[in-house]
C-alpha cells in the first residue's frame, strides 16, 4: 500500500513515526511513541541519569520536551506539517530517576491554519505531573513527503 | 572566605556553579554558564547532532531547556530556593545545527514568594530566536546548603 | 445556620455568591454564577452592546473576564482565598452580540499553596469559544469572614 | 490626504483611532489612546467603580482587557488587519479604585503571518502592575477599509 492511501488512524501512525525516525532528539532521550490517531498522540519516557539534577528530581526541560514532541505528533497526525507558535507548561509534581512518564495530546482546535492542543503528562499510576497546552501554525507542504527527501 | 560571606554578584555566581554542577541535564546537553548577578543569568549551548531533527533543525524543547535552566539560574541567585510552577515559550525563529545560542534572564518581578522571570535566547548575531517567561515559588531552605548535603 | 457549619457544594455556592455580590465588574457585566462546587464553578454572560466592536464582535477582554471570574469562583470554592498569579487564554471563534457564553471552571491541582484551573469558553451549543488556564496562589484569610468586613 | 497616502506614525494612528472608534468595550471602559507608532501602542485608563470588587481592588479581567487592546492597536498598526490567537498575564501588583494605568505593547517578532507582542502594565509613577504577552495571526484586508465598511 502506498502512503497516498493511508488515511485515518494508519496515516497518523505512519506521520508519527516519520517524525520520531528523523527526530534525534527525542530518540536521544528514549521518547517511546505508544500511540497515534488523528489529532492524538501517546508517548511514553523513563527518566534517566542524564535527564535529572543532584537530587535525582528530572529537569522540568525534559518533561517540557517530552509534552512538545507529543504536541508535535498530534498535530501532524493528518499529514499536514504544522511547526509550534507558542507554547506553555504548568508544572504540579516533580518526577524522580528511573520514573516512567506517559504523555497524552489531544487537539482541542483545529480552524484555518491555526490549532491547539492539550498535553497531559502523568505518572503510570495516573499522578499528574504537568498540563501543557500549545498553539500550532500549519505550513505548506506534506509530512510524509518531508521524509522522503 | 566561607559562603556566608557571600553576596551580591559573588553570591549569585556561587548559586550558579553549584546548580549546574548538580544539574546533569543541563551539563550533559553542554550549557555553559555565562554570567550571573542577582536576579539575572547568561548562559549559552551549541546545537549538537542529538538535539535536532532530520532537517538539521533544534528541538523546541533544546530551546525551551536552555531557557528553563537560565531562569532557574537568575530565580535562585541570592541563595533562596525557587521552584518553577509555569513557563510558556514563543517560538520566533528556527536555530539549525552548530548554531551557538544565547540566553539572558532577567528578573521583572519578586514579590512575596513568587516572582516573575523573561527570557531572551537568540543567536550570536543578536537575532531572536524565542521568548520565554516563567512563574516560580519560593521554598524553604537555601541553594548553597542544599549542594552540601 | 451560621457560615462554620457549611461544607461541600453549600460552602463552595455561599463563598461564590459573596465574591459575586463584591465584584462590581462582574455584576456590571452581567455575570451570572451557574454553579459553584468544591473545586468548580459554571458561569454565563449574554454579550451586550459594551462589549463587542464595530463588526460586533466581543472583545477578547470580555471573554477573558469571564473565565477570570470562573476561575476565581472555582479556586476560592473551599473558604481559603487565593489570588490570581498569571493566567493564559487560547481564542478559538469569535463571539457575537446577543450570543449567550457558558463558562466552566475545574480544578487541575491544587498542592501546597499554588492551584491550576482550567476553564472552556463555550457557547450554549456547546460550540468552543477560548480555551483559559489560571494559576493560583493561597493567601491568609478566609472569604467568607472577608465578606464580613 | 487620503487614506492611501498615511505611513509610519500617521498610519498607525488612523489605524488605532479608528479601531477604537469601533471598539464599544474599549471605550466603554475608559481607555484613551495615548500614542500610536509601527509596531507600538499606549494607552491609559483611570480604574473606576465598575471595574473593582469589594475591596476596591481592580478586577483583573480589566487589567487584561486594557492590555489586549493596546495590544490589538500595536499589532494592526500598518493597516494589516491581525487577531489575537492567544495571550498571557503575569499579574504583578493589584490595582485600586481611582488608579490610572498606563499600559505599553511593543513588537518583539513579525514573521511570515504571525506576530508576538509584550505589554507592560504601569502606574504613573511607573511601579509594575501586570505584564502581558500575545501571539497574532494577520487575515485578509485592510484596518482602515474595514472601518469603512
Amino acid at each position: 500500500m502506498s502512503v497516498d492511501e493511508l488515511t485515518g488512524d494508519a496515516l497518523a501512525r505512519a506521520c508519527a513515526d516519520v517524525m520520531l525516525a528523523r527526530d534525534h532528539a527525542s530518540r536521544s532521550l528514549g521518547i517511546v511513541l505508544e500511540e497515534a490517531r488523528p489529532g492524538y498522540a501517546r508517548t511514553a519516557l523513563v527518566i534517566g541519569s542524564t535527564m535529572v539534577n543532584g537530587h535525582a528530581i528530572a529537569h522540568g526541560g525534559v518533561t517540557f520536551t517530552l509534552a512538545d514532541s507529543t504536541f508535535a505528533f498530534a498535530c501532524n497526525s493528518r499529514n499536514e506539517p504544522n511547526v509550534a507558535l507558542q507554547a506553555s507548561i504548568s508544572y504540579i509534581s516533580a518526577v524522580r530517576l528511573g520514573e516512567r512518564l506517559i504523555a497524552e495530546g489531544r487537539e482541542q482546535s483545529s480552524r484555518g491554519r491555526t490549532g491547539v492542543y492539550d498535553v497531559t503528562v502523568t505518572r503510570e499510576d495516573g499522578e499528574l505531573v504537568a498540563l501543557f497546552r500549545g498553539t500550532c501554525y500549519r505550513i505548506k507542504g506534506t509530512v510524509l513527503e518531508g521524509a522522503a527527501s
